[in-house]
């Protein structure tokens, strides 16, 4: 049984909560190649960027950074993405989120989740998403119609003072609407150029492939990625489900909370902190999810990969996004960082990936105990 | 046999008629979540809807509202819409229209039929439909042409001052239109962005069906339902022929006339006032239809229904609404208003619906004695 | 052996000739049903009119018009249209031209060929069409290519300052133009909504059948009509192979040069007047066919036809109009006018045709001679 | 075994190269039919084109030159095209650049490659290609997607000042972009009016087939065409492979580098001079191949071809030119020159390939010894 720690905000809540988290920030890229006219760093923002100076000559712009396809797409996005979203709900000042959007530009990150940035360089440089959602209580009102999806976009494009978005994702499946509907919703916003393309967020393979095949019936297009949560307690859909459909469909894996929103970091070894996010207003759940029986094993496992990160000499949260990074049919591994010094440690990361040796990771499986199995192939090879 | 009581108005009459009858009236919606700066609303509206203010404290948004999907689409339609067409055909006042949509609005109803409101609130929070209209003189000149159906949704738009409706109607059908030029001019403006979905008015279940197999044949739109008349005394159509649509290829039902043009609340039981409609010119036929054996039959039944409402604690208007609201594949019931009292009368509908058990249900059939039987079905069985 | 005696100027010419005969004319609708702010009638205009101000209360608005569907389409056209791009060659002047149209919207012709009215009407009451030539010099080099037919559009509308004509026609076909791109390229001019339908011109029936063809192939749009010249000397096309399409695809017949460009009034019956068409430059073809043997032969048959309108009590050319409209599958002839004498005239013919019973149209193909014979039916038959 | 030498430069560098080398260059034609109001020549280039008035008196517009299709496409392009991208690097100026191409529109030349001009003549008389590039680092980052096509071609249109170009080539094929992806890209940029037609450059026949079945599959557009290296050195391609796609599916060939980037000019046949192209930084290659056996085996051969041309009484590069013209499915041939002496003897190649007998060709075969031969063919006939 696998215990879930989301931190998807919003997931839940209603539509006015998460349009109040789009949020436009300017990013200051500084190995842009030329000048342009349109810059509009102000003094404040620069200064800001003086202080990370050392810090971009250290890394140089992609330096280390990988690029990997979306799903089986000719889209190209850095292995590591900035969820922009989760990152900045209201935590953070603009200019915060402005320098971490910098040094993550700067290192090669060309995927923002769910918010835009103003760049000094080229559009066609980064990758930008948004989310239709679904599920709160205007959503069931409204349902995952055609009408939601096209206004729904319409207004994050408003929002954003964009033109269109990379990738347009539909948040969660409504039983209620035929999935033709959607599909046809999703090709009238790529036709309308509104859209690159599209994917899907927490839906289930069967939901995903009724999508696809939908698509192929009535020639639409079809979804090219799902976001899914994936870390160390919560596998079994991106191990065991997604790989199908990314080999059957060449629907990629973009997933989120690598962390397990900060549980994997040791930050709740010994205890809630009062500044933590458990702490806040409404992680009740999460405060009494840590002292269940589930919860204290949880607690242990991490601590016992913290040894194993010592060990690899990285970080604990390091050989966490690696380990997620290692798995068939990801493409990109969204990042919820609050600061430039997390960020920074996050990104590192890609260096520890090539020590992920197959006897390290028959370790740690051994260790967490939850690989997930599919019962069909084993049944066909005993 | 069945008597059709419509009041469709305009049926039968010309294309500048109909034309007349859209209006764009700002409505007031009191319980917008934010202030927005575009807000139309004057000094001299505002103090109207203070008029109102314990009404909408009595009922605040949504209270008891129910939602349905349009036919098997995902598009969620409050179970009563404003038939605001036929409401406001030229008889109430620009001010008393704008009262009545802001109560209707803000009693959770989210259909606006054949007109359009200037809403304070999210353009996204209620549903507008238009129709393209073919039978009067102009129109058998026209004919119901992919010039005829573009020309007149854009000549809809531009009166009305929107972008898009959410549903655009074909009025009738044109035998002598092809039904893929039908379905291709609904398709385009549909891919123009200029409607969200299309549906049929007053076309039978062949002529749909055809519809719906043209679509699917070269890969173009379905229509999403049907807007039919439904009362007391007009049954076979929504009983009998939709539901079947309905479970095969998702087409709802929108219905109008839920009191017959007034027939059923008894304003007619003791022969014709001089102010209502059917003592207007043009309303000969009502008059003379009422006075027919199976007029005064009608009446004598309506009689009846008028005790069995007293006996449920609720209006004649309540009890036929509620009848209508019970049955299978009717996704929203129109109605026809002319003023916020007979609104809100209508509203409680709602609460009646729950009190029409079965047996409520077969005593009312038996005393209408006109319930439809699908003879293919009963041969099956014997 | 059919005689053609086609009057279709630059039909051999070059693309800079035709285009000078778009031209953009206002025409003074008397009984628009409203004023409208924008009408552009100068004073002058309003002078010629007045001067009509009789003929259109004889004839009233659709006073004797017949409305046809085009082929099989959803769109009405009147039986008898302008042919204005013939007309107004560059012989008469703007305000004959104007005046022309107007008489002809007051008497209820709704079809004007490749030329553009301003009416004070409403855009949705009358059809304008627009033609894409191949054939010439200039067209030679350029093909009927795709880059062709939506330059030529573009270039036509805005000539005409236009958003869309209703039917654009590609004129006579390209041997080294695959199908295909042709058809994908009237379908892109109607998605994009430059255009309502499209026809053809000058095409073979192996041809048109072909395009529509190609349109089921690919779900693309088919053709509505083709563009022939029909009179009595030149019945094959028209008699024999069109009504097979219009039948098996709905394709329907556009008629041009009903008077064989005057030669049926009996105009040359007594040899070229030096005014005449015939008489002027580059008309010595039409000159030296009218004093071949054929030529004689058909100047007799003439004589006899305007002895049979002299007992029917009409005009020759009334009876030749009247005989063309008589044709199945014909939807509307274009007629050829340079004054509003001559379109009075002409539009008398729709009375004529309640004459044209069947011993009339046997006597008129006897003197003809030249009725087409299917020969694969005769061979069934026997 | 085949010596390929392309120049066309930028091939394997990145793409902030070529985008610099699309240039937007005003084209005096001085036979436009009428004077235009928007004519941007200046005093300057007009005088420059004072200097060219005896050759294009000489001329005269269309005087030599040919049209043919585009592969089986409907578009009408001439037999030589203006490579202008390759033309006009970053070596000669502006107002060369400009006579260039009015030498090259009046002489009858409708093809401008990768480069647009301004012409006051008609936008619909000439035919402007675009390419997507693929290949260099960043487009490596990038991939061939969905995005980088639609991003690249808004990028060239808006540094072109262009709404639309005629072609858009993809260049290269990306081993790790679905073909879908790419066709519905194209056909994307098609629908949305950005380009009239696309085709491949530098994709392999089994490529450019798989292009073709995809479009074929969703209904989607297929490639016009192929640019691809053709010249005496380099023949497999377009003589063994291009033909059977130019015959199963209608693709034909748009040749470049007919000289071999000057080697078959006998520019180096005494050795490499300090100002030529092979001397320059970065030819490093160019000048180490013509050292090498096979460079000088093909240096001898071109030797060869010099008396060969003697003897025709015309220059080694209108022999080449035209040796390349005469080859099927070959629609343009694109020359790549430096000034417009050099255009106008390659312009004279049109007059050598009368002279092209098939004895003539024979002799050309067994001197260069590379005739490709097809082996499955030869098979069937022992």
């Amino acid at each position: 049984m696998q215990v879930s720690i989301a931190c998807n905000v919003g997931g839940g809540g209603g539509a006015s909560d998460h349009q109040m988290k789009e949020r436009r920030v300017a990013m200051n890229t500084s190995n842009a190649p030329t000048c342009q006219s349109k810059v509009r760093v102000e003094s404040s923002n620069r200064h800001t960027l003086l202080g990370h100076a050392h810090m971009k000559e250290a890394l140089g712009r992609h330096s280390n950074m990988k690029y990997r396809n979306l799903g089986k797409s000719g889209l190209r996005v850095s292995c590591l993405g900035l969820g922009t979203w989760v990152t900045f709900g209201s935590q953070i000042s603009d200019e915060m989120a402005e320098s971490v959007m910098t040094v993550a530009y700067d290192s090669g990150v060309n995927l923002f989740d769910t918010a835009e940035v103003y760049a000094s360089g080229r559009r066609s440089s980064y990758v930008v998403t948004t989310k239709i959602y679904w599920g709160g209580q205007a959503e069931t009102e409204r349902g995952l119609s055609r009408k939601h999806i096209i206004e729904g976009l319409r207004g994050s494009l408003s929002r954003l003072q964009l033109d269109y978005v990379d990738i347009v994702f539909a948040n969660r499946s409504d039983i209620n609407a035929p999935m033709e509907e959607v599909v046809r919703a999703m090709t009238f916003v790529i036709d309308q150029g509104m859209a690159m393309y599209w994917g899907t967020s927490r839906w289930n393979a069967v939901e995903i492939m009724e999508a696809y095949s939908v698509a192929r019936q009535f020639n639409l297009v079809p979804p090219v990625c799902e976001q899914a949560e994936y870390h160390y307690f919560q596998r079994d859909k991106v191990e065991l489900h997604l790989p199908e459909l990314y080999h059957k469909i060449g629907v990629g894996a973009m997933t989120w909370s690598p962390l397990a929103c900060g549980l994997l970091t040791g930050k709740y070894n010994e205890g809630v902190p009062e500044s933590s996010r458990a702490a806040m207003k409404g992680s009740v759940w999460l405060k009494e999810r840590l002292s269940s029986d589930e919860g204290k094993k949880q607690l242990s496992k991490i601590k016992e990969l913290h040894l194993l990160a010592d060990r690899l000499k990285c970080t604990a949260a390091q050989l966490a996004i690696a380990w997620c990074l290692r798995s068939e049919g990801v493409s990109s591994v969204l990042l919820g960082v609050s600061n430039t010094e997390q960020l920074l440690e996050n990104l590192g990361s890609i260096r520890v990936l090539t020590q992920l040796t197959p006897p390290l990771i028959a370790e740690m499986d051994a260790l967490l105990g939850n690989r997930p199995r599919n019962g069909k192939k084993e049944a066909r090879r005993s």
